[in-house]
């Protein structure tokens, strides 16, 4: 992957996406195809059960799904935007830190597909807590983040 | 619906949950099967587009969802916990409120099915910007918010 | 809509499909954006439970989903593909008859939504069953039935 | 997994199951946990384009995700139902044989999650075509087949 296209996308991706940063999404690695990212456990992206919020969990997956697909479109000078956003929740998401490891399968033309398996971290044992797919349209590439 | 397990659930959504009240998601309407939420545009709840990001509306749909089924199992003690969540992205959510109603779909036994629509609201036009689908199961409500 | 194309639209999806008319899918409606299919019950489209197996509501729900799409498509020369097809059972198929209505949602480019109610008909009354989403992908309309 | 209840199981799947047996699935490998189905092309399951249709793809990865789920419960006597079937198409299924490779994930209570690999098998290469997941949900195996 072109250098420039990569850490214009990192950019982008840490400065220019509001809820990204508000619920505390942090990159753990991105390689092509595939975007790891982890969500730390806070009080304020929690749900009544004191689990991590569905939506905290649907957030993750969709940035990584979107990170993964988009790293086979930067060198275009496009990025991936989420059509379709599919989430199971499996166990409950109840340990200290969330883990969403996305790959992109390939696929032709302007729509890319990622699978996402969500890990839930609790005293260092990692438990599969949710699974989710993701189709996304490739649109160009803003000049400068938002 | 009974009033007292109604206030309970009401408050368990306003006070429980860390990431509605986070993104500052705040209830519309709420009556039996039908619920109605609401989420204003504000820089950290978008994407680097500038319009609302998807984990946003997916939030938005998941609390809405398992609201409409709620209001259906209160007075037996049970509240909806999400197993399943479907969005689809339709147009940009470029409004300045998003407007989600979830449907519940009567169902049998410990399973609840509910269908969202989200419109964006832009000069007082209101357009459907997403579709989600929802899987809840029951379980037991809390004895208070936690 | 172009009566031509219409034409040829509905005689692709009479003559030119396997499954559906192996499964005995037939039309009761066409209009711009929304369609209506019907499957009778027979013994070799159910499953173990002697209702309608979820392949068949599965394919009824695709075609009446493409189908929509499609008539939106048709007059300029394209038909719809599906590209995501998510069925939700609801309650048992044990009717006699299942009716599937697709309406198209209106969507840019390439791409189109729809959303699919499917009805069990048992002793003249009708019960919601299954819901359905897909989005298709537009293709070129084949110069001829294949 | 004890032989008698699969016995049971895999005549249920083979004899009881009208659309099965119309469309040609046929069972590869059942092991606990994980159903292998395959479907042959034949032209009375094809779509107009002369691939395999899109219900056909959707039936076969039903009934993989059903099996899958139904091997971890069929000891205690019951067998999985789907609540939910999600396809994405990937690639055109142009292939002479199709094979649907379900895992079931493991889960609690009365629900069971299921991932389809659907490969498009032509002149001996197998390429990813389809992705798929299902909710099942356990209910009580009948005496005999229907």
């Amino acid at each position: 992957m072109n250098q420039e296209a990569l850490q214009r996308l990192m950019e982008m991706v840490r400065l220019g996406s509001g809820l990204t940063n508000t619920i505390g999404i942090r990159a753990v690695s991105v390689e092509p195809g595939v975007v790891t990212l982890a969500l730390d456990k806070r009080p304020d992206i929690l749900q009544f059960t004191g689990h991590f919020h569905g939506g905290a969990i649907a957030g993750l997956a969709d940035h990584a799904a979107g990170g993964a697909v988009s790293t086979l479109l930067v060198e275009s000078g496009r990025i991936a935007i989420t059509a379709d956003l599919h989430v199971k929740f499996i166990k409950a998401a109840d340990g200290d830190t969330l883990i969403a490891k996305a790959k992109a399968l390939k696929t032709g033309g302007t729509i890319g597909v990622a699978q996402v398996e969500i890990t839930s971290v609790k005293n260092g044992m990692h438990e599969l807590c949710a699974i989710a797919t993701g189709t996304m349209r490739a649109v160009e590439l803003p000049r400068r983040p938002q």
